[in-house]
This record gives C-alpha cells, sequence and structure tokens, in this order.
C-alpha cells in the first residue's frame, strides 16, 4: 500500500438544535456548534473528524489545514509538529471554560485531537481496519455509556429563539422527581447502566436528594454527580456526607487541584475530573496533591485517541482510574469515542455522552446502534461512520442562521433571568 | 486487506560470540544467548522478533506462543491479555538481574516485548510500512547511538572456551589509555558522538580518570557513565564532584529510588537509569522521591514498542529525559530499537547499543547502515531486515553446542579469580 497523503481540509461548521440544559455556567443555547473535518487524499479516501464549532477553534483548525498537505495519514508526529508550528506561539481562547486556564499545550492538543480522528478513519480506510483495530485492538465489542442526567427546562427562555424553534418533548427536569423521570425515559430507551446527573445547578443538598431519589428509583446503579467545580471546599465537605454510599465517584465538586485535594482528603468519595487535569501539563501538581482518583479523558483536548491512550497508560500507573468525558458531540465524535474506548483496557468506567440530547446529526442513520447502555463498535472500516451530505448542508446552514460563533452559557441564562451573574464557585 | 492472523510462532535459541566486556556483575561469558521469533500467518507474511534467549525467557515464549493462534497481527491488547493469562501467576526468574526483583507484571511486559515486535514487523509487511510509520511516523531518519565503551580482557579466561574460540582483535582495555584507544577505534569506524563507559568494575576514582581522559581526548563529546549501582550512596556522593562538568548523566550509580535520590540532591548530575525505573510500577516511587531524571527505554522489558511510547509520554509529563538502554542484541532487535527511536519525539538523547561487541548476526547484511554514529531507519516494509537462514542454522548449532542456558557473568568471572564474589555495592 502507498499510504494516503492528504491533498485538502475541509473544515464546516454545524449548529444543531440543543435543549436548555442547565449547568454551572448557565444554559445551553439552542443551538451548538460543531465543526466536521473532511481529510481529503491522493489515494480517493477520506477522512472524517470533528471538532467544536466556535470561533476559536475553527481559526485553529483553518491555520493548521494548508499546512498538512502532502503529509501521509499515518505520519501522527508530523500532524503534531505542523500543527504546532502553525499555531506559532499564540495560546488562543479555549472552546470551553471547563478545561481551565488557556494554554499553548492545550490550543495544539485540541487541533490535534480533531485532526487526528481523521487520520485515523483515513488510516482504517486505507488498510480495511476499524479505528479500534489501528489503536490496538478492541477489549470490548459493545462501549458502555451512562445516562447524562440534566435539570432543565421545557423550552428555551422567550428572545432566545424565534417561534419556529422545535423544543423537544421532555419537558422540565427541577428537582428529584423530574430527574428521575428523567433517568426513566432514558433508561427505558437507552438500557443506561450508570447514571449521571450535571449538578452546579441547584443548591447541593438538593442535588443530593436528586442522588438520593435516584439511588432509591435505580437501586445498585452506579451513579455520579458533576458540580462542575461549582462547590466551595467548605460546600463540598458539608455535602459529602450525604453522597457517601450513593455514589461511584463524585467529579469536580470544586476547582483546581489544591481545592480537590482538601475534598478529596476528608471524603471517602473517589474525585473524578475533568477540569483539574485536562492536560498533562497538570498530572505532576495531581500527583503530588493526591487530588483526583479518576480522570475524564477526551480525545478532544488531551490532543487525541492516541495521546488518551497514553493518559491511560498514565492513570494506570499511578492507580487512577479511568472513565471518559463529553461534550455536546455529533456521530463522528461518537464513534471516534466508542473506538478508543473499545481499545483501551484501562477504562474502568462507563463513558458519558450529550447523544441523547442531540436530534440532528452529520452522519448516515445506522452506523451507531445502542443495545443495553452500550454502543456496538460501528463495523468500520475507519470509524464506520458516513457523512449525510443533505444533512451537513442543512446543518451548515442552521449555523449561517443561527448567528451564534462561540459557547455562551451565561448570555442565555441572563434572558431568562438578567441579574444572572456567572460566579464560581456559586455555593 | 484483511488482516493476518497468526498460525503459529517458531521460537529459535541462538548463541554469538561474545568478548569478554567487564561489568558489576562479572565479565560477559564467550557467548550470549538471543531468541529468534518467527510469527507465522495466514498471509503468508512472516513478522520478525528477538528476545532474550535465555531458559527462563525460552519458557515464557513458548507459553505464550500457542494462545496466540488466530489473533490478528494488529490486535495487541489480544497479544497482552492472552500472554498474561498464558503466563498465569507465576512470576518466573528474569533474564537480567539489571531490572531489579522479577514480578509478574515485569515477567509478563518482558514476553510481550518480544512478541510485538513480530507483530509490528508483520504489521508493516502486510501493510507495506515501515515500522516506524506504524508508530506514528519518523521525527527522524538517522538514529543516533553512543559509542558503548567496556573494560575488558584481550580474550576470555582458560576453560571457558575450547583452543579454536576466535577472540577479536580489540585487545585488552583496563585504564583509562586502553578506554581512550578503544573509543578512539569506535569513533573512526562508526563515528559516533556520544561515548559511554560501562563502569562499576574498577574503583570509582579510576573509572572518573577514564572519563577524563575521554573528556580530554574528545572534547565537548557528550560522555556517560554507568556503574550499575555497584557503588554504594556514599561512594557516589564522594564521587560525584570530580565527574561534575564532565558527563551529561550518570547513570544509576546506586542502586534502588530511595538511594538514588539522596545521591540526586547531593549532585548537580542528572541521574539516569535503567535499574530502579524497569516497570510502570516503580514509577510513582521515582516521582515521589524525585530520584533520577532520565530514563532509558527498553522495549524487551518495558512491554514492548507501544509501551515505551507511553513510557516517553510519561517522562515528558515529569520532565525527565529519555534515552533508550540496551542489552546484548543481534540486528532484529537493532532495527527495532531504532524505528522505534525514530518514531519517538521525546527522545532526548543518543541511544546504547552493543551492536559494535557482535560479529555475529541472524539477519542478512545491508539494511543496517552506520553513518556519522547512527543508523539509517530500515526502509521497510516492517523491521525492513531479512533473516539469514544459514546464519540462524548456524548460530542455533552453537547454541545447542556452547552448553550455556542462562547469562552468568559471576562464573565466567570465576575462572579468572576463583575468590571472585557476587558483592553489590562493590564500591
Amino acid at each position: 500500500m502507498k499510504p494516503p497523503r492528504i491533498t485538502g481540509v475541509t473544515i464546516t461548521p454545524v449548529a444543531v438544535l440543543d435543549p436548555p440544559l442547565l449547568n454551572a455556567s448557565g444554559v445551553h443555547q439552542p443551538y451548538q456548534l460543531r465543526a466536521v473535518i473532511e481529510l481529503h487524499t491522493d489515494a480517493g479516501i477520506t477522512g472524517l473528524g470533528e471538532a467544536y464549532g466556535d470561533d476559536p477553534t475553527l481559526a485553529n483548525l483553518r491555520a493548521a489545514a494548508p499546512v498538512l498537505e502532502g503529509l501521509s495519514v499515518f505520519d501522527l508526529n508530523g500532524l503534531t509538529a505542523r500543527t504546532a508550528t502553525a499555531l506559532g506561539a499564540a495560546a488562543p481562547g479555549s472552546p470551553t471554560d471547563l478545561i481551565g486556564a488557556a494554554s499553548r499545550e492545550k490550543t495544539i492538543a485540541q487541533t490535534v485531537g480533531a485532526l487526528e480522528v481523521a487520520f485515523y478513519d483515513a488510516q482504517g480506510k486505507a488498510t480495511g481496519l476499524r479505528v479500534c483495530d489501528v489503536l490496538g485492538g478492541a477489549v470490548r465489542e459493545a462501549v458502555p455509556y451512562s445516562a447524562y442526567l440534566f435539570y432543565r427546562w421545557a423550552r428555551h427562555p422567550q428572545g432566545a429563539t424565534g417561534p419556529d424553534y422545535p423544543d423537544d418533548d421532555f419537558g422540565e427536569a427541577l428537582d428529584p422527581a423530574g430527574i428521575v423521570a428523567q433517568a426513566k425515559r432514558l433508561v427505558d430507551v437507552y438500557g443506561f447502566g450508570s447514571l449521571k446527573l450535571k449538578g452546579g445547578v441547584f443548591a447541593p443538598e438538593e442535588e443530593a436528594e436528586a442522588i438520593a431519589a435516584l439511588h432509591e428509583a435505580f437501586p445498585g446503579r452506579p451513579l455520579r454527580l458533576d458540580p462542575n467545580a461549582n462547590w466551595s471546599v467548605e460546600t463540598s465537605l458539608r455535602v459529602t456526607p450525604r453522597l457517601e454510599g450513593l455514589l461511584e465517584y463524585l467529579e469536580d465538586p470544586t476547582g483546581g487541584n489544591p481545592g480537590m485535594a482538601r475534598v478529596a482528603a476528608g471524603t471517602s468519595l473517589p474525585l473524578a475530573t475533568n477540569m483539574c487535569v485536562t492536560s498533562f501539563a497538570e498530572i505532576p501538581e495531581a500527583v503530588r496533591l493526591g487530588s483526583v482518583s479518576i480522570v475524564l479523558s477526551d480525545h478532544h483536548y488531551w490532543g487525541g485517541m492516541r495521546a488518551s491512550q497514553r493518559l491511560a497508560g498514565l492513570c494506570a500507573t499511578f492507580g487512577w482510574g479511568l472513565s471518559m468525558h463529553s461534550n455536546t458531540h455529533l456521530g463522528i465524535s461518537l464513534a471516534a469515542m466508542t473506538h478508543l474506548a473499545a481499545a483501551l483496557p484501562e477504562l474502568t468506567y462507563a463513558c458519558d455522552t450529550h447523544s441523547v440530547w442531540q436530534r440532528e446529526d452529520v452522519v448516515r442513520p445506522g452506523a451507531l446502534v445502542w443495545s443495553e447502555g452500550s454502543l456496538a463498535v460501528p463495523a468500520g472500516p475507519g470509524l464506520g461512520v458516513e457523512l449525510d451530505r443533505e444533512a451537513l448542508a442543512r446543518l451548515h446552514q442552521q449555523y449561517l442562521d443561527c448567528g451564534i460563533r462561540s459557547r455562551d452559557d451565561v448570555s442565555a441564562m441572563r434572558l431568562a433571568d438578567p441579574s444572572w451573574e456567572r460566579r464560581k464557585p456559586r455555593f
């Protein structure tokens, strides 16, 4: 085989409908942005990737794209080196405020992470292998995901959407009963074995009550709570006694490794993070302080699937568990997450996914099949998903029309409550 | 492409001539043992690997070989899982006393490390790619190695060999002048840019004089000294002032992470190791104690090339440098080391190799080309080396004839000095 060489990269931003999901930073906007990456090669093979769709991410991808021309799709070291050079010394803003202070390392990692998926997809297509097989082989043929529960409104606030905006039919969930009802629906449809509640929205005691209600409604099912660092250390230590025995892990109760270490020292709950350890540079401090015992990997910002495998090795080395983080994403990323998780022996928890909240996608239906809370590894070759060009065109038009260019949960929240202030920790 | 599946594994022990190289454990025997691995597949492709050739290693390889049948050569996770199962709970002896206490983890890593090279060679042959390209792409097309200098005798002691044993023509090297002469010859022939002296043989002050003599004879050329943990902490701290400013790093002056940490605290010399950090399980202690600042990777015992890449990521994460260790090896391992090193952006030092001391090989000449102290990455596909069947048969016969079944530098030394005792640290 002559290794396929890159002839060009197409980057298409899209916007997809998103429900009003509440979180520590406010509320999801009516549309979430993603970018679809098509890596064209001289072998006629196209590799697919998916990234955040905000302006800084698009700028980084567009800066990196031209320098990839001529590169073999197997040359992941070349991808990293050329991307780093193309991005220069700048450390532009991050697409999410969840992964701490922006840094050049993180910007390179996010850009490489997005493009690398397309490289792997092309490798798989060139060799006839699934991406999970290129990554070292599937240790599981179905990847368990957790139900991602959100406090939410039934519809977006007035002024956020036009009159034709199609709200979903989940209705609101603003208390323990609402969360349990939401969980029941998701478990009924998908069969999820684990449940995760996005917290940091209401008073910590209220959220602990929701966890207790889930525990009662789903006895024995692993539960997680993620306040997104919206609790102070003192608040965390006030609430953890109520959560002990109920959670398999508590995710980012408070911000930063020093604070997390103080919480860790005061509770028997394992602490997980996708906020205070989001890059390799942050690992030594976490090791030194003993701030976390589980890391949620995410190929989108750890630098790709290969970097996620390295993170997995690191977690195993330091006795940390490994789970997987999710931002809102579409089918290309879901396929990538599934192939990666399939090839990670170190994965010790069901992965997160926002999939259940997305009603639109850029991939053709049929490749991503849920069963008993798990997603079967797509058959491949490569990621095993195909672009739905009509959907891509429509969602790109939606991107052009919606006017959103960066995620802004704060402004979305202010439409409902003009006095709402971004404050962390809020509790 | 249908992924090639394994139909059988051939393991052939060989013995190769070896000169009387002195070291902390005694002296090299007249023959060193290696095992050649041939991984047969249903695609007609054969993957090559190379391992230690001692009895425990052969037993482990032979235990693992049958369970690999039917496995895809891309299924590295399957290789690890099946090998771990096949080896069971046992932690048989290690082929080298240089990597600390034996453990089940290390035994699995050594067995996987040997077999995995053959998997990668087969992957490369199946795809037409070089192993370095399968590993993520070459960041360098030539890999720098250091000259591996040894105190040595001109010939093996009486009783070690028969009258027909062909001694090499290097002659003895037992003092600074002898070491400088040896270095000049190796630099003349190979063009090495860095020089490493195997120490732990003579009084530390004598070895420091040899380093000083090398420094004078080769001004500006990076130097290393490796006493193989044959110095006490006190001795190390007595000698390091003489070595500061002369060495790029001091390798394993003393044994164990606590001792190394005490030496590290008392010298400005960077300390390197291939003895106190030889498995992932030993890394947390080294991080906690600050015992080392450079790790010498070795795919033979770290669990393969993929595991070595993980080690590289770990080193980068903790600010450690990365070099590469060598035991006596033949051309298959040299090719593997070179492909791996070519694909490691994190490699910060020239690699070690014993190659200059081997006059026999199992691979056909021509693939491994030295220039200016570096080895060009073999062109591939796969490792890019071919078995020389005639040489293999001859060296296997030499294995059968020589009677050596495990490395034993102590007994070899006692032939020259019956009163010689194994003691560590000796100084």
